[in-house]
């Protein structure tokens, strides 16, 4: 197809200092898990959005030196020559596809670790690190300004040399000395460093120049600023950012301009729509001359244009819809715009940095996947067999089974239950905030929509009989799960009294099925992520009052990971949530519930209509079991391979049912392999 | 010197199997941060030890298969051939010095994360993961059972090619399939390796003898059991783990005994002495005929003695300890006792692994830097030159640079300015539980005590005319740091309205220096690591009511990378400690804080008689920064250099000040290096 004019603005070049953009689309840095310990790994993943048709493909944060160590995290490396040959793999697979390769420099400062380096942190002025890290951060004096500066030019140079062709210099997410030394809060100096925004802005100037004097002749430098950091006026503040970006509005070839700390810059979709950060960066192109890029989650075309024409932006920038489609700019410049996979906005990929392990995606499978599994986002190998597949459950495993298996050509029937398709997707995303996730089913149901090979059958619930009578050589079983209602889970292995039989317990099911309690409800929550809150808000919302309960010290421990854990406390305090933490159940009797303390054993009761228990899922394997119950029987029925795949077999995010279903079309009819399916990274030497 | 005949019980060889061990030391597995990821730099670590004169020297726990990753934590692996190279580089330096080596195999079940492989989490049944990862593990069937212990054997035979001698089955600390199906919480099985004892003790039965099938002839065979996880009915008790030795009593070849999960094994000094697992494995050498090794943070050859006598162990087993001092046995052997440095107990090699750092030790500044700075416990290199040395402060920095220093043979004096020595250990180690910290201070005077080239001046206050009076070639300045008053630190950048002129405001400073508030105390804890709970329990003993307060959602929420964390909160509840969390101070004025909740803004009042600040630090370097200001003189005065170093140039915990000491003398005269002063292992291919 032909791509749409009025998209044509986005495939126009833009110069970025001595270097061209070929057109508007830059994926902006991201962490991803691999970095320097999986260059390979790393350097495939980036490849893949370079032949995506991203015009700009950055590395994640790069350090420049052992002062500025982040482990445990796992993010680019220049701290001497030897680092070189793991970036500039990267370089040359993003050439190969005609798209210009960015490094992002940064010191971290008092932001850094140094827990396996152990060099002493430094930063403006005498501070606590930032994570908590038992070690402060020491003044440094003007020697030590000298040596950063000439570490982030050779850095620079490293970086040419890496075949680097844009050289960030880093001033955002509170990540960086360059920030840190505008910040009031971090820089506390008496002398020409401090003090005047003149003063604090000096260094970043310097840094600046000295890229730009050494690695400018060929290199675009590029300066990536936070406007704003929402902490009022010990941190960046809208005012002073545009006086900084006055200040120095031509010296950087390319500004990146957004909102700081990364848990205010890359938002979940339950808390920031598209393009969420307009009124914190649209100051910046009437202040400068040079390009500007800036993130918004943009997914749509329409949104990138308007971005553009109303002087916003130059270049639209992307991580997050970068990992779940890094085919964006050529689906779009194809025409093909219902082919685009949209982010969800669920930050699973900011998971992958967050835990130290490569990225993953909830939309895209494969995301990761590139060098060690050989999987493509686009591409996968034709069917090796005339076997036609019966999939059960059209969730997001059985969906995205059925799409991949379909694209490989074999001839796939879907049957689910429901009246509607998506599964446990359809349900969650009709919760509050959670729509986006919908996409999960949309895309797959519309890609579907396109293969005539795959058929869908609503509102077809399948007995072990009607699965043996199809006749399909291969069954998958993508049935889902449901939650458990008797107390089980991580803080009571043995179970709730009085759970199981009280008709006061709700779970997630009864939430999502439009089952609501009423009056005062209990949520305890022994899951630690998202679900507590989103029924928390739900309940809210359907009037009840609401004591969110876990036995845990805080409440949604692990959605930290997701960038999610400060607005869903801020999200709770302002829906009047009230917390009870570190308290476990000990039973349930009437409208009584029992709790202990789990540091002191105090009791205490608390008094509650109903209580919704979010503790533990159990697979709805039973189609499966009574398949295996008559495994005897399948060779009459023409069936080689039964499995089961998703929540049904082991509950867990949609991300891992749409990677089990994936993986599932993947292998079928694939070689056996050993006990390790992908290649690694070894460090022998 | 001779070995004192009292301990020649502790070096009688003992035979484990197949093999047999030339004394009673016994490293037992020990996680460090470094395993398959740095291979080379974890051999070398080994191998200290095992010259050092431990009979046998262990692995971390060894995944066995990728459905059993435990990413981000970097433990050793062998997921199939291609990882025996990694472990046979341990083997080999171990043998070298007559040591066995041993393996201590995993599989982890739903206590992995998979977070890199991928795979389906697997468990006895269906259940959530332990560390709040949002994916569940499925209930293995029985072809699960059968690959897992194929698994098993396979990894056994590839130690076995690996060079180990002893292959370990591992049910302990909660952490293994082979306990998982021991426990009732996480057992619900109908089948047979569900239900009754014998059935759940079944696959543990049946993994050891595979393992003695497949490499019993030339390996022993150990077993590392938990005998109590104090969690009541649902996990491991006493009373059933009685019977589980009984039942396996004759089946493996050593039997390694202790408490689960790792935060009751491995406990603190501040809650634990000496052996204090003795109660909960005395029972297991009156149960076997095999030898038994059994933890205790051993360092006193009297009380080893006394184990072995008494009929509890067979053999002493460490890893605190032989990380401390790698040489604790032979110093033992050449009747050194006094030369042992003894491990305090702080477990700050724990947070080694649990921030996915190598390990670290407060006591033995060496241990992780055997391989990447060519550093060794005992030896250092001597002096080359003749310059005299003057060190100004005897705290943690000052005495070991001190030691160190005179160890190579420079000529050094230390001037310490107050009456005693050991600056914040010894303030620090009369605080509750934290005695055995004054270790630190203990072993380095000794230390000092026998090198004539070593002298202390007490009492000793210098001026910057002192030191250009002096007249050393070089000043190292150890003069530590002290706590700020005016609320300055994580949560408060700009400091904290009221603070700094109140008489109310007392810091860590006054609490050491005896001067304690009365009445009733808050403090407010900006920290995050012990000393806020520390200060809690002595101000409880002194009588004060406490509120502990922090703008953390937890307190002490660092602590839980030194297993202090769990303690520190039933502590907390014993000592009837009020704690407020969440809530950051505005201002102070007259008794009444005022408080903001950090999430919903709510403002709150706590009247209070005092409030403890336990903010940040500030270098008392004003020595330092007086003679920086006369650089002029030095050249007259015959100094060639002046260093600051420890809490003095960045306040930090006491193992960062020892670290900072030993490498200041082991740099000093050191020929000029890059910037990254240690060698790295690489991953391009």
């Amino acid at each position: 197809m032909a791509r749409d004019p009025r998209y044509d603005l986005l495939f126009t070049p833009v110069r970025i200092g001595p270097v061209t953009a070929k057109n508007r689309f830059f994926q902006v840095p991201h962490c991803n898990g691999m970095g320097h310990a999986m260059p390979l790994a790393h350097a495939a993943m980036r490849e893949v959005k370079a032949e995506g048709g991203w015009a700009v493909i950055s590395t994640e944060e790069c350090e420049i030196h052992p002062s500025s160590d982040l482990t445990p995290y796992v993010e680019a490396r220049l701290w001497d020559d030897r680092d070189i040959p793991a970036l500039a793999l990267m370089s040359d697979k993003v050439h190969a596809h005609g798209a210009l390769a960015a490094l992002e420099l940064s010191h971290n400062g008092p932001t850094a670790s140094n827990l396996y380096s152990r060099e002493v942190l430094i930063a403006p002025s005498h501070q606590p690190t930032k994570y908590g890290y038992p070690a402060q951060a020491r003044a440094m004096d003007l020697h030590d300004i000298r040596e950063y500066r000439r570490w982030h030019r050779e850095a620079a140079i490293r970086g040419k040399r890496a075949g680097m062709d844009i050289i960030y210099v880093y001033a955002g997410h509170d990540l960086s000395l360059a920030m840190h030394f505008l910040q009031r809060r971090r820089n506390q100096r008496t002398d020409e460093y401090g003090g005047s925004l003149e003063n604090r802005v000096r260094l970043l100037r310097e840094v600046l120049q000295d890229t730009k004097d050494a690695v400018g002749d060929t290199c675009g430098v590029a300066l990536r600023f936070a406007t704003e950091e929402l902490l009022g006026p010990g941190g960046m503040e809208l005012n002073e950012a545009r006086d900084i970006v006055g200040m120095l509005a031509e010296i950087p070839d390319l500004w990146d301009v957004n909102v700081a700390a990364w848990y205010n810059d890359s938002l979940p979709s339950r808390f920031a729509a598209e393009g969420a950060q307009e009124p914190f960066i649209d100051f910046v192109k009437k202040t400068t001359s040079k390009p500007v890029v800036g993130v918004g989650r943009f997914t749509s075309p329409d949104t990138m244009v308007s971005q553009i024409k109303r002087g916003v932006l130059d270049l639209i920038g992307a991580a997050r819809p970068s990992i779940a489609d890094p085919f964006l700019p050529k689906k779009i410049e194809e025409g093909r715009i219902d082919d685009i996979r949209e982010c969800i906005g669920c930050n699973i990929c900011v998971s992958g940095d967050m835990t130290v392990s490569p990225i993953r995606c909830t939309q895209n499978p494969t995301m990761g996947e590139e060098w060690r599994k050989d999987w493509h986002p686009e591409k996968i190998p034709v069917r090796r067999s005339e076997s036609r597949v019966l999939v059960v459950g059209a969730g997001p495993a059985g969906l995205e089974a059925a799409r991949a298996l379909g694209q490989r050509g074999y001839e796939v029937n879907v049957a689910e239950a429901r009246k509607e398709l998506g599964g446990r997707v359809t349900r969650e995303s009709r919760l509050p905030g959670l729509s986006e996730w919908a996409r999960v089913r949309d895309w797959r149901v519309s890609q579907i929509g396109k293969l005539q090979n795959v058929s869908v059958y609503q509102d077809s619930q399948l007995t072990a009989q009607d699965v043996l009578d199809f006749g399909a050589e291969h069954v998958v079983l993508a049935t889902g799960c449901h939650w458990r209602r008797d107390g089980y889970g991580r803080s009571n292995g043995l179970g709730i009294a009085g759970f199981a039989d009280s008709d006061r317990i709700f779970t997630p099911d009864d939430i999502m099925d439009g089952r609501l309690p009423q009056g005062r409800v209990v949520i305890f929550d022994d899951d630690y992520f998202y679900l507590g809150s989103v029924i928390a808000e739900a309940l809210r919302k359907h009037g009840c009052e609401v004591v969110y309960l876990t036995a845990d010290d805080t409440i949604a421990s692990w959605s930290v990971h997701t960038l999610d854990y400060r607005h869903i406390q801020v999200r709770m305090a302002e829906l009047e949530v009230d917390q009870v933490v570190s308290h476990n159940i000990v039973g349930l009797e009437g409208t009584t519930l029992s709790l202990e303390h789990v540091w002191s054993g105090k009791p205490r009761t608390l008094e509650c209509d109903a209580v919704v228990a979010i503790t533990a899922r159990l697979p709805d394997d039973a189609l499966y079991q009574s398949l295996l119950s008559r495994q005897q029987e399948w060779t009459d029925a023409g069936i080689r391979s039964a499995r089961c795949i998703g929540d049904a077999l082991a509950p867990g995010l949609i991300a891992h049912a749409v990677y089990e279903g994936h993986r599932y079309a993947r292998e079928l009819d694939a070689d056996p392999t050993g006990d390790v399916v992908f290649k690694r990274h070894f460090h022998t030497d």
